[in-house]
């Protein structure tokens, strides 16, 4: 089993620092060294829990997750790889639907308090609501995923953790393969609803606009999910948003959408208009969820990772419950993109 | 809100009979008069539990699934009727992945108990293994999703409630449909690892070729997925599965596939090896998973009531929790055709 040397040796840091970080001297460290380490035990396996005082009996074996829908299969993968997290430290996940509603969002919170459950992973629609600021300070482990606190706040303002895939080099990346392959008239696709997370991809897609000298009519594009619970209607959104789309003079040639579901909707109903894809259109979801490859053509997209996100969350999650008095930190993971056949080859 | 009479009404039964399965006065009752009941208390939102003795205060308001994975769509599907059907009685619900694992199974249900929960729903390799059977002797109330006793096993021996589509039903609608378009060398496509639910699929399949008159080559083909948790693997089986199926001679012009993620999976082989769907070869599949209407041509499923099913597997969870003494019941949902396109129309 790996050891403390074996982490700092992954990490390439001193044996000091990976000591610091698990005895709750962290607070001169760079979140990026902090990270390494982070990143280090878990490719590791190492489990320093395991070395800690005994749990609090009463403390439950449970950590909560909060979702949009399950139904979404961005988050259905995100669970997955929770509860396999959560396993290995043998505990359970408690699963809440908050379809981006308020009311559930609170029930979620006052349900883990009555159960016990200390520590919880949120994929909340704002992470900076009254109601989880004061779930933190009553005592609740809160680690938020793809949701930041805005930069400029202190860090000493920062109450619960923070991990996310860096959503501005998503968005970034996803408009560069575009221009890198020859696309010029490109738009941003997305749900009306704005999220701290779909703002920043938008921030990431207008910078490789105005780097790359595109000039107009590059453009945001945004339709209304009907219910309050977007998520699980991207698809049929993505489909709706194609008589928008092709009502641009002149045509777009590439699009970014906000997510694979929204990006797989426009696909069917671009073919249903017969649009050729790539052919007169190209199209980067962002996301990367497994529907993505069996798509026709496949479609290109920009994968977080997820599974070193996952366990990360967990960790923090189940530290943070041993040790009260760590400061939360932010953790931001680099997208990579998966090339497939939705997007032109250049020259072509 | 209402009440017992209009759940009388609804089922056309006396409220004599409403309050007999209330109150635990049900032995004499017919499967199928209990089954009325019940749907028609779902179906008039009737929550007999609010008038119920206030739950036992050390008995924990959750709710345990197991499911083999939360990624395979079927069980994301199921997963989001369940915590809507939970959250109406103000349960949470603590989910497990069990990836057809024994371990993980027996796992799940010690931490249940040692959690305090007593009731769960479970979608399970095989119902009949001795830990589940142990599990509802030692007072788990247990609600089995789609994996039955077999026929012949005497009502008092059921030890857990059975919630199932009917799987025969299910396989002779997705064959007769085949038939009913003209279709004559059919095939059924399968993985390998027969639950009872597959089996019955089979068996209706089956069937429906006798029946039908339909002469060899009629025949169930099937694949090996590689890990023990296929379910996450069944797009990727299915298209394995087609160069099986285009060796065939003569070739096959219907399939019925287990479920939609094997058929979408046999589809994109198919297209891409240069087969009409459904010009030369007609599909169907059985699940109807969101994705299907979505797929191109769009997958003929054959759909289970799963927002039914869901609800009353709650309420079998919840009730039996407050009245340990009720016996279990068997509750078979027939399901429906969803025609789409990826059959041929009749005489072309």
């Amino acid at each position: 089993m790996a050891n403390i040397r074996d982490v700092a040796r992954k990490a390439g840091v001193s044996i000091t620092s990976v000591s610091n970080l698990l005895n709750n001297r962290s607070h001169q460290m760079s979140g990026e060294t902090r990270l390494r380490i982070e990143q280090a035990m878990g490719e590791l396996g190492y489990h320093p829990l395991r070395n800690m005082p005994a749990q609090d009996k009463t403390q439950s074996p449970i950590i909560g997750l909060l979702v949009p829908s399950i139904v979404n299969p961005s988050f259905s993968a995100l669970a997955h790889e929770i509860d396999l997290a959560a396993r290995a430290y043998r505990y359970r996940v408690l699963l809440g639907n908050s379809y981006r509603q308020e009311d559930e969002e609170r029930a979620f919170i006052d349900d883990m308090f009555s159960q016990g459950v200390r520590g919880i992973i949120v994929a909340a629609s704002d992470i900076r609501k009254t109601y989880f600021v004061r779930a933190a300070e009553r005592g609740m482990m809160i680690v938020s995923y793809d949701n930041r606190f805005p930069d400029g706040i202190a860090a000493e303002a920062r109450i619960v953790d923070s991990v996310s895939m860096d959503n501005i080099a998503a968005g970034r990346l996803a408009a560069e393969h575009l221009i890198s392959r020859g696309c010029r008239r490109i738009i941003f696709a997305t749900e009306a609803t704005l999220t701290l997370s779909r703002s920043h991809k938008i921030e990431g897609f207008l910078a490789a606009m105005r780097h790359g000298n595109i000039a107009l009519p590059y453009r945001v594009i945004e339709g209304q999910a009907n219910r309050e619970c977007g998520d699980a209607e991207m698809f049929e959104l993505g489909q709706a948003l194609v008589s928008q789309i092709l009502a641009i003079d002149p045509r777009p040639d590439g699009i970014v959408a906000i997510n694979d579901a929204l990006g797989i909707g426009m696909m069917v109903g671009l073919r249903a208009a017969g649009v050729a894809i790539p052919g007169e259109i190209s199209l980067v979801g962002i996301d990367n969820i497994s529907l993505s490859g069996l798509a026709s053509p496949a479609l290109t997209s920009v994968m977080p990772p997820l599974a070193q996100m996952a366990r990360l969350m967990v960790e923090r999650v189940i530290r943070r419950m041993a040790q009260p008095g760590l400061p939360p930190g932010e953790y931001l993971f680099a997208p990579q993109l998966i090339s497939r056949q939705s997007v032109r080859i250049a020259g072509h």
